[in-house]
C-alpha cells in the first residue's frame, strides 16, 4: 500500500467497484437502515436544490442526539474533511500525533504545514499512552496541538477524560476523534468536556456506524467560537442534500443503534476467542467493530493477505501505518456469517 | 441578505424546504436528466462502500468530455470547495479579484489570509474588465493571484483569451471559474489554455448545467504539478459516491446537453426582450441562464422582491455583491412558463 492509501478501496484499476467481502473498512455489518435507505430515495427528487447551507434539521437532531447546543456543531462531509479544515483555519505550529493512528492526521497537518511531531506507543503496552511521558514531549517540543483517537486506529485504545483534562491544561487545541465511539456509547466520549473547556474538539463521523461511507458525513463539536471560525473556513454546502436527509433518519434509528450495539457486543467476543485460537496471530483486545492482529513476521503476513484476496476477502495491511509495520492486520469484525468465513480461510491459509 | 448570503436559500428557518418558483439560484429548468436520475438510484446500494479516492472513472469521462489529461483533472465537492482548496494549499498573498463576481472568491481567500485587492467594474461598462487598468493594478499592489469569473456571476461578461494571456503573463496564479460556461459551450472556455500554462486554473461546476446543486459535484483543471499539489490538500473522499456516478452519467447524456443550450439559447433572447419591455428595469445582455438587471432605487428594488416573495417567486437581490448595490436583481431564465410568470408579477407590481 502506498503510504497514506487507506482500507475499503474496493475498486479496480479502472475504477469500478468489485465484489470483495470488505474487512478492510470498518462498516457496520447491518447495513444501511430501512429508514436511511427510504430518506435518500425521498431525497433525490430534491436534488435539484442546494442543500440547507446551516444544515438547520441535521444540526437540530445532532443537538438533541448528542446533548450539544446547536451553535457548538459543525457538520462535514466525512469527519476526515475535519482535519484539512481545523488545521488550515487554525494552523498551529507544533502538532503531537499519538502512533500508529488514522493516517489523515498527519496528511493534513503536513498540508497545512505545521510540524508534525510523534509519539510512539508500543505494542507491549498494548498501545496505550503513557500520559506521563506524553506530557514531558509535549513541554520539550513546545506542543501546541495534539489529536488522539477515542478509540484510536487501528489499536482501539480508548482514552480516559481524566487523562484528556491533563492534557487540555497543557496545549492550546485538543482534538479528539471519537468517529467510532457510537459503536460502544455516550459513555465513552469526552464529548461533553467542551461545555467546560474551549481548547477541546471531539469529531464524530457518522459513515461507519450507520453504513453509508459513499455519502459522507460526520460533524465536530467545540467551543461556540471555535466553531464559526470553523464554518468560515469552508463554503456552506459542504454537507450534500441526501447526507443531511440521511443523518436525520439515521439518529432518529434508535431501534437500529441499540441492535448494533446489541450485536457487535456479542460478536466482539465471539471473534476474539476464535481468531486467538489461530495459531501465529496475537490478537489485541477489541473495543468497537475492528480488531488489530499481529503475525509472526511480515512476510506472513504479506502471504496471509494475497491468500484473502484470492478469496475476495479484503483485510487491511497495517504495514502503512507509522509505528506498524507489515506484520500487523486490521480486520473489521462483520457478521457472523461473514466473520465465520474469514476464520475459516485463514485457519486454512495458516495450516498449508 | 448577509454579507456572504447566496441565492438558493428555498429554506424556512427550521431548515424545511418550501415550494418556491426559485429564480435566485442559476439551476438549468430541465431538471436532473432522467439518466442522472436513473444513476443516483442504482448507486443507492453502494453506499455501504466509500467512494472511489481516485475517482477514476468520473475522471475519465470529464477526460474525454472536456478533452483534458486524467492528471490535469482534480474532482470537487462542489465547485465551490475549490476556492478554500486552492487558496489554503498555495496561500498567495496578494489576491486580486475583479468585483461585482462570486463572493466565495473574497471569502475564501480572507479565510486563508490572503490580503484581498478589489478591481471594480462598472455599470456604464456592462462591467467588462478593462485589462490595461487592471494589469496596472497587478504592478502597482504585487497582486499573485487573480481570481475571475467566465462567464462572471452575476454580471454575466465572458473574457477573451487574449486577455487572459496577457493576465498569465503578469502573475504567479489565474484562477478562472468557468461553472456556468457549458450553458455556452466549449468555444467560450480558456480550458485549453492550461496546456501551455503551468499557472491557469480552470474551475468548472457541474451541478448548475446538469441541475444537482443538492449533490455537490464540480472540478478543477490545470497543470499536474498544481493538481499533485492541491489533492494532497484534502481528503480522497471528497467527492461523495452518488456524485461520482451521477457525474458519469450527465457527462454521457449528449441529448440534454445539446437540448438545454437550444432552449437556453431560444429563452435567453425571449427573456430580455420582455424584461426589457418592462418599465424602470435596465437589463444586462445576459450570456448564460442568468441575468442582471438594475432598479432606479434600492428601495423599488426591495419592493420588488418583497412583492415576488408574497407570491412565493425567489430572486436574488445583490445588496451584497461588492461593486452593486440594493438596486440590482438578478434573477435565473427558468423555462418559457415560469419566465412569463415571473414577467407578469414584474409588470403587476410595478404598475401598481
Amino acid at each position: 500500500m502506498k503510504d497514506f492509501e487507506h482500507g475499503g478501496n474496493i475498486y479496480n484499476a479502472s475504477g469500478q467497484a468489485e465484489d470483495w467481502l470488505d474487512m478492510s473498512a470498518n462498516i457496520n455489518p447491518l447495513g444501511m437502515s430501512e429508514a436511511v435507505k427510504s430518506a435518500v430515495l425521498s431525497g433525490i427528487d430534491g436534488l435539484i436544490h442546494y442543500p440547507d447551507p446551516q444544515a438547520r434539521e441535521l444540526k437540530n437532531t445532532i443537538a438533541a442526539r448528542y446533548n450539544l447546543n446547536f451553535n457548538s456543531i459543525i457538520t462535514l462531509n466525512g469527519a476526515a474533511e475535519f482535519f484539512y479544515l481545523f488545521l488550515n483555519t487554525f494552523r498551529p505550529q507544533q502538532v503531537l500525533i499519538p502512533v500508529p493512528s488514522f493516517s489523515e492526521y498527519e496528511r493534513a497537518a503536513k498540508a497545512a504545514g505545521c510540524q508534525v511531531h510523534y509519539f510512539t506507543t508500543c505494542t507491549e503496552a498494548n498501545f496505550n499512552i503513557d500520559f506521563d511521558k506524553l506530557l514531558d514531549t509535549v513541554r520539550r517540543e513546545n506542543i501546541n496541538c495534539l489529536i488522539l483517537g477515542n478509540p484510536n486506529n487501528p489499536t482501539g485504545t480508548l482514552l480516559d477524560s481524566a487523562d484528556v483534562l491533563r492534557l487540555l491544561d497543557a496545549v492550546d487545541f485538543v482534538v479528539v476523534d471519537e468517529s467510532f465511539v457510537d459503536f460502544l456509547g455516550d459513555d465513552y466520549s469526552v464529548r461533553q468536556l467542551i461545555r467546560t473547556h474551549i481548547n477541546l474538539i471531539v469529531v464524530h463521523s457518522l459513515t461507519k456506524f450507520f453504513a453509508i461511507p459513499g455519502l459522507r458525513l460526520g460533524f465536530a463539536a467545540a467551543d461556540e467560537g471555535i466553531i464559526k471560525r470553523l464554518e468560515s473556513g469552508k463554503d456552506v454546502w459542504n454537507v450534500n442534500y441526501l447526507a443531511q436527509k440521511a443523518g436525520v433518519a439515521a439518529l432518529n434509528d434508535i431501534q437500529y443503534i441499540k441492535s448494533t450495539r446489541r450485536r457487535l457486543a456479542e460478536e466482539k467476543t465471539f471473534f476474539k476467542e476464535h481468531l486467538q485460537a489461530i495459531e501465529g496471530i496475537k490478537v489485541f483486545e477489541p473495543t468497537v467493530n475492528f480488531v488489530l492482529m499481529k503475525f509472526k513476521t511480515p512476510h506472513i503476513a504479506g502471504k496471509v493477505i494475497d491468500e484473502l484476496k484470492r478469496q475476495k476477502i479484503l483485510v487491511r495491511s497495517c504495514g502503512n501505518f507509522r509505528g506498524l509495520d507489515g506484520s500487523y492486520i486490521r480486520t473489521a469484525i462483520r457478521s457472523r456469517q461473514e466473520n465465520i468465513k474469514l476464520f475459516e480461510s485463514l485457519n486454512d491459509i495458516i495450516r498449508r
